[in-house]
């Protein structure tokens, strides 16, 4: 008998539960794990091991590239319910790139290994395709970051990331270092400190230990 | 009767031929047509109606993203044999981007149409998954163009270029403007036209109203 909660849960977020088998239902299931990962841990890497497909339960993962240098453009975050399809890229043939992929907050998914999941996805069509259709909006994220970092000015891009971010708070205070910032928006450090210099002294935010807090919104969503 | 020389490419170069019905078949090619474009024309773009699925048999496209400013960053190039999905986003639910598609040389392909080929995915899993596996290869094709413009220094980027084109015709001269190049490695004119006068001043490069000679192959090679 299968976990009733681990069944529904899989219902609403295995994409292609419902064109399993029994069969393939229960092997699915026993050759899935729940996993944490702590906040700032590494969920995959380019060197590591191919993880396989995670589905998200709590929590937030952060996709990014880095460089050789160390600079890291961040692509997109899943949340709970997201499937991450790119950490089993090594199961999948069309997709030939790797990418890293940090918890960003404590995070609690559903772990399918990736040698049981090759096996599921050439079993059943439905598998690989929903699987592909994912990576599909991924690609579509993808581009959209494409976009942001390689057409958007410096001083829109960063007005447009702390106004989404503090719409997400809800707050006027983002507590995040510059260093944090440079990263989530594709920058280096020197560049987002001197562009929050500026919008200080046009009286858009202040600057202080604790954050960047926004003093002007109207003056603020009018640069995004 | 189908076209004999029509169903033998469709064979090779349509990805789910061999899973459709007869009656499907006859369809797929009842609602394709032959089309042809001339250098330098546009194939798809943000703006145009939705194409529909492309299958290249002679000559090359070029996929890009175009910056308000009308600024160009090359993605993927595409030549004969190559199916092109991307120009019948509008019928993937998962692909929420556009780009924009040129002829580079004089084109001949096999146009689907965009509603024809719309039902047939919804009738046959097979060709959506065929579709969205398509796509994810041009999403590791993207990630390769992403990590050379954002990681690759400019000398480097410039040199790799001027390397690959040349090992594709095989002389020592490459006949493109610095605007040409600018656009294919995404960057200015200017910043091209600078970097080639430094490759000149190093004996790398000669540069002529004709083009640019490489006269220092090992330099160049050291340089990618």
């Amino acid at each position: 008998m299968l976990n009733p909660d681990l069944v529904s849960f899989m219902e609403r977020h295995f994409p292609a539960w419902r064109n399993l088998t029994p069969e393939q239902r229960e092997a699915l299931v026993q050759n899935t794990v729940e996993v944490s990962y702590k906040k700032g841990s590494c969920v995959h890497g380019a060197e590591s091991e191919c993880v396989g497909v995670l589905i998200i339960r709590k929590g937030m993962l952060r996709t990014y590239l880095l460089s050789e240098e160390g600079r890291e453009i961040t692509l997109f975050r899943m949340g709970a319910g997201d499937t991450c399809v790119l950490s089993a890229s090594c199961v999948l043939n069309a997709i030939s790139f790797d990418v890293h992929i940090d918890a960003e907050e404590d995070t609690e998914a559903l772990l399918i290994y990736a040698a049981h999941f090759s096996r599921l996805k050439e079993q059943n069509i439905y598998v690989e395709c929903e699987t592909y259709k994912l990576a599909a909006e991924r690609f579509s994220d993808v581009m959209w970051a494409m976009q942001q970092i390689l057409f958007t000015s410096m001083d829109k891009r960063l007005a447009v990331y702390i106004w989404d971010e503090l719409s997400k708070t809800g707050g006027d205070t983002l507590r995040q270092t510059h260093e944090q910032i440079a990263r989530h928006i594709g920058s280096a450090r020197e560049v987002v400190s001197r562009m929050l210099k500026y919008f200080a002294s046009e009286g858009i935010v202040e600057l202080s230990r604790g954050g960047i807090k926004v003093l002007d919104k109207i003056k603020l969503k009018a640069l995004t």
